[in-house]
């Protein structure tokens, strides 16, 4: 088998945190015969400044032909001030459009190690294990208009737009419900129906496609400022939850603050399965940003993003055991009290992002 | 002084929580001389089971009237498949809308008897005072086209639309800076602009208002999702925070729940003051929905509802030492260990509705 995989490592400690996972791919390839090739591109800033965008095409045409597309992080103050359509996140949100990378998977789960590093109380948070599908490629990320234009008189005109139609909320419903069998069997799905038209539809659709086709797994809708209360009040009433690109984007980093284990959290973004070959287009990514504060100065987590490389071995290349393994070497190098600066507690012992990664590394051989 | 009130107590505990502010408005005016004089009308489910609305035009006129609006709650069960148009949610967004009530004021505030009851660890918590200030008259909630277009072939097409104007953001940014200079004197605004023109067009608008007139506080910019994050992670980092109309719903409900206070949280919706009187339109409403359970039991916390008519006696009539007081009244009440059942606690005294109101006005009356 010959497996492709594109890295785009990207700005800040993305490329620190890449490395680590490098060294894991090596060493696959070395005593597993995984038979990985790797090829790199820019993407965010680092690409703005060689190419001008925050993507090139050749690397986009890259992207598209690789089995599966490793992602660091975007952005850093170097690039606040450079234009809308060429900034750092234009790069990200470039990849998921072009690739139709319409869900994503944002596990939100809790580290025994790390549950008394939450903001909330220990029993809140331990064994937490949530999933939130994310729509990805549609809502108020793309909806045209998307303007400002100028009135005169000083005044200006914002105009960002939402949209959704019924096969978009179908598709990433179908992928929560089939993920929630996978799970504990429930599904519960987040909008503003009160307020919302695209909320009405959201509803109308996840309701039909649960009585057509998965009317097994328990259904419940919550509207979506009640869904973040909820996450904040009992996590722990969640299985999987599905909602739109903007509420997803905000719920998710709610739930990824709530473990504690916010630098620890990996994403899958997935296309639709090819009609004749099965495979779906897939990136990466660690729910983090690219940390310019700490970036070249080698304390960065790289968890977080060997943990995206183990949803990239499970969901890609379906490496079940070998992505089970890789999750667990990071929760056991955790229980030995193992720790980057960001979750250090007292007693652990303090290690920067390279020994973190050789500690991963260690475990995941004697695994 | 004559002082026009409008009740509209709306569905479910809405009633039973504005029975108790009744008491307090009647013991002001016999002992304090207050003038208050009341008018009541329906909104909500009950409106549109009286006129087939969810609120009358000639209630409508009564709101737009009145020198203040005390608003309960809307919705249930019994309304969930009324007609998009008329559904409860649509009296009070009429409300918003009609009255230009385009500052939402949203303190977050953790009793100190209470903050024990939140999910977060308390010293997290203790002490937290954050105000949210939530543009309530635009955005998404508002913005044409909003509607569901079926596209033949079993589709449908749905679309929400947000729209911000350069005048919008700088009078809602003028409300937040004018708060913060009476509290800790700090701002921090919230958008997407790395995703949203309206996002772009708000950090613009705040900036330049900044700038211009309030450049004596200090303003910080921050994602909304960060924010919603950062809200969890360390939440008394925060003074004001200013937002727009959904992410101000998002956010607002988040900290509520933070605080472990939720059914205690009163809100104020204030519009332009009037360029003669200085008059502000206002309605005042608490932060908790309907909750069609405990309806009818007798057993619902009418502190929101009462802090929300503290609010109304500082914002709407300058009432400021009886506002102190009333707000010193609940805290006290609850030192005292009274709870109703959602904030009951080991070695308090737990009690209904009517007895927690008795509670907080014969303190009030003690002060
Ligand atoms: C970087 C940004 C465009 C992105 C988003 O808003 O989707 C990020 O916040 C995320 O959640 O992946
Ligand atoms: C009832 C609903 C329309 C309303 C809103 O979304 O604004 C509520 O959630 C609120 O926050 O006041």
């Amino acid at each position: 088998t010959v497996r492709n995989l594109f890295l785009l490592p990207g700005d800040g400690i993305g490329p620190e945190a890449m490395a680590e996972v490098r060294k894991i791919i090596a060493y696959m390839n070395d005593e597993m015969a995984t038979g990985f090739t790797i090829d790199e591109g820019l993407v965010g800033g680092s690409a703005y400044d060689a190419h001008g965008a925050a993507i090139s095409d050749a690397d986009m045409g890259k992207a598209m032909a690789a089995d599966a597309v490793l992602f660091g992080a975007v952005g850093g103050p170097k690039w606040d001030d450079v234009p809308y359509e060429v900034r750092p996140e234009a790069g990200l949100l470039r990849l998921r459009k072009d690739m139709e990378l319409f869900a994503n998977l944002r596990p939100a789960i809790c580290y025994p190690a790390l549950a008394a590093a939450s903001s909330l109380k220990p029993e809140l948070v331990e064994g937490l294990d949530i999933l939130i599908i994310r729509e990805l490629t549609g809502g108020v990320y793309f909806g045209e208009p998307k303007t400002i234009t100028d009135l005169g008189n000083g005044q200006k005109r914002a105009i960002d737009t939402q949209v959704y139609d019924t096969y978009e909320i179908e598709r990433i419903s179908g992928v929560a419900f089939e993920m929630a069998r996978t799970r504990q069997n429930r599904v519960c799905s987040m909008e503003k129906r009160n307020v919302m038209k695209s909320g009405v539809l959201w509803n109308q659709v996840v309701t039909a496609t649960h009585k057509d086709k998965y009317s097994d797994v328990q259904l419940e809708h919550m509207l979506a400022d009640a869904g973040g209360m909820q996450l904040v009040r009992q996590p722990k009433q969640f299985d999987v939850i599905v909602t739109d690109n903007l509420f997803g984007d905000m719920l998710s980093d709610v739930a990824a603050m709530l473990t504690g284990s916010l630098g620890m959290l990996p994403s899958a973004s997935l296309g639709a399965p090819d009609a004749k070959t099965g495979k779906r287009k897939a990136l990466y990514e660690p729910v983090h940003g690219s940390a310019p504060d700490i970036t070249g100065k080698g304390i960065a987590n790289p968890i977080a993003m060997i943990a995206s490389f183990a949803m990239c071995l499970r969901y890609s290349f379906n490496l079940v055991k070998e992505a089970d393994n890789l999750e667990k070497a990071i929760a056991n190098v955790l229980d030995q009290g193992i720790r980057t600066g960001d979750i250090m507690a007292d007693g652990a012992r303090q290690v920067g992002t390279v020994e973190m990664g050789d500690a991963i590394l260690a475990e995941f051989k004697a695994l």
